[in-house]
């Protein structure tokens, strides 16, 4: 049963997906007398924690918390942010037992919490569903413990590997499907970054258009300044920032002299963004050395010829290629989906 | 039950894969008072068909077929060929029933077993899992209709769509099951075609080297005579086709002074050759125009730049590209499979 309650756990902090970052999904349960009498998970940025959440949920049905078991996918905070701190408030509440599926990753508080429960004779089990709850954290774990954004990078390709014909044309390369579901990838992340030629181009919108979906922070490498002053679809509203070298000046939009994609990322970073997906095909290439993942679209077309997506590549031999490990496949009849995790080159 | 029964026929039809070339595949089924007394396939091209091993499996079990009904993945033969006419063989056992899959997709014959077996007092039912029956037998379906072998292009790219490095390095792009998949693809096509190319770089042996499968014709694109007189392992033994424009002579080897696509394949059919699986990279786009299946092999790495397939196709705008159909995807852990059928450029 233990199990069964962690999953119940695991798939509640999922509903907070997109919205709490950068702030972790987490969800909680509590039983007591081997029933579920509250839950609750991390709705949004800033609002209350999943524990205090299922705490209220189970005292709103009439039920007294005292004596009861919960289960929390991330173990619960010992310190104040814009919120109390969990572990007093579980201690406060006579919770007698709590089972964590993973410690927090964050290395200057981790095991804090656990420390300050256990000391206050609460009974402490951790490592349940640990390698779920960390997949589902994926983003939190790589912004809290490297300070620099998740990196994704998501491209439409044919069969033979091209994201355009020689002549630049892209429309569409992948069916509805496909494009939907890029709809729903844009969820779990918090920017969205394009090149200038995309802009340019497809003058695209940036947004997420499904439900529940938050705004998109829209990150834009504009090296030449050629988006400046021009009337584009994704400087109307929202939170722009652009990259340049140029000069030049934008209205709506915050502008940083840096092309360097390190340095991107890492100022990225330090504006709080825990995660970036890139769109643009041709300026993928250059954060490749730096994505934590990849969500590749094939459509049902041969071109040929065309524009290969990493020419920045350098492989001579078939040792020295960049490998990945495939993690997902997804049919839609036209189109198919590969998700995979870049490795090591050669 | 109907369906069951010609379920276990086309089952039983599929044993002779590879074996029967140029024949179709058929499996029988005999039923008498609700139970199975025989069954039989097409075994070997040459040998006995499935309705007469079908009856023989009964007899030898002690049964009288004699108002049994009978079912049949083809339309029954009413022909003399290497064996006897089947429909003939059916009469006389006084089976009353036949259920057919699909009629003879040969337009010169389609109809006359069934027209015979009717004439003759036989019930006859046609179009039970027509689709799986056509499907089972398209490599047969596609010779028979149109004279020129069914053409298969077999490819390892990288998951971005090179089949080698700009210095033509290939091993191994894909992992080891998928290039035991490659082995058990060779099973269906008749001969495996390369270019000189591959002959000279990795001198394969060309042969089939999984259990049941027969040996394969080897057909060999050498316009310039790159392997005349060399000592490679494709010409040690078996039945080897070079095609070229070159005067030089070949050991062990049929040498047709021709090189164009669509003559070569015109050749090969009036060779009694029902299906190709084309192998070579680098020759495979001349014979896209005529490929009825693409099998599409994606490793686990990215080269950036490199040797593309169908380097030969001219699409500029993206309506312009060469579609497919979408058959089947499986994985095998680092590498995955796409079986697509070739429609129609723009």
């Amino acid at each position: 049963m233990d199990e069964e309650y962690m999953r119940l756990a695991l798939e509640l902090a999922k509903k907070g997906e997109g919205k709490t970052n950068p702030n972790p999904m987490v969800g909680a349960v509590l039983v007591k007398d081997g029933r579920v009498i509250g839950t609750g998970y991390h709705e949004r940025f800033g609002e209350k924690h999943a524990e205090v959440n299922a705490i209220e949920d189970a005292k709103r049905k009439g039920y007294s918390v005292e004596g009861a078991t919960m289960y929390v996918t991330l173990e619960p905070c010992s310190h104040w942010g814009k919120q109390p701190p969990c572990a007093d408030r579980i201690i406060e509440e006579g919770i007698s037992k709590v089972v964590i599926a993973v410690e927090d990753p964050n290395l200057f508080v981790r095991g804090r919490g656990i420390e300050k429960l256990r000391k206050a004779g609460v009974k402490v089990e951790v490592g349940l569903l640990e390698e779920e709850a960390k997949t589902l954290n994926e983003v939190f774990v790589k912004y809290i413990t490297t300070k620099t954004p998740f990196v994704a990078i998501k491209l439409a390709l044919t069969l033979d590997g091209f994201i355009a014909t020689r002549s630049f044309s892209s429309k569409w390369i992948t069916g509805e499907k496909a494009r939907r579901k890029v709809q729903e990838l844009r969820k779990k992340y918090m920017a969205i970054m394009v090149g200038a030629n995309t802009i340019l181009k497809d003058n695209p919108r940036l947004t997420c258009r499904i439900e529940g979906c938050s705004e998109k922070v829209k990150v834009i490498l504009d090296r030449h300044g050629l988006t400046a002053n021009g009337n584009f679809r994704a400087f109307k509203d929202g939170r722009v920032i652009v990259f340049t070298e140029s000069e030049k000046e934008w209205d709506n939009a915050e502008v940083i002299r840096e092309t360097n994609p390190e340095r991107i990322l890492k100022i990225l970073g330090e504006k709080g963004i825990d995660s970036v997906l890139i769109e643009g095909g041709r300026i993928a290439c250059q954060f490749l050395p730096f994505a934590d993942r990849l969500h590749l679209f094939y459509g049902n077309k041969l071109f040929g010829k065309g524009i290969s997506p990493f020419e920045c590549l350098n492989v001579d031999k078939v040792s020295d290629a960049l490998k990945v490990e495939f993690l997902k496949f997804e049919s839609f009849g036209d189109s198919f989906y590969v998700e995979a995790r870049p490795c090591s080159q050669g």
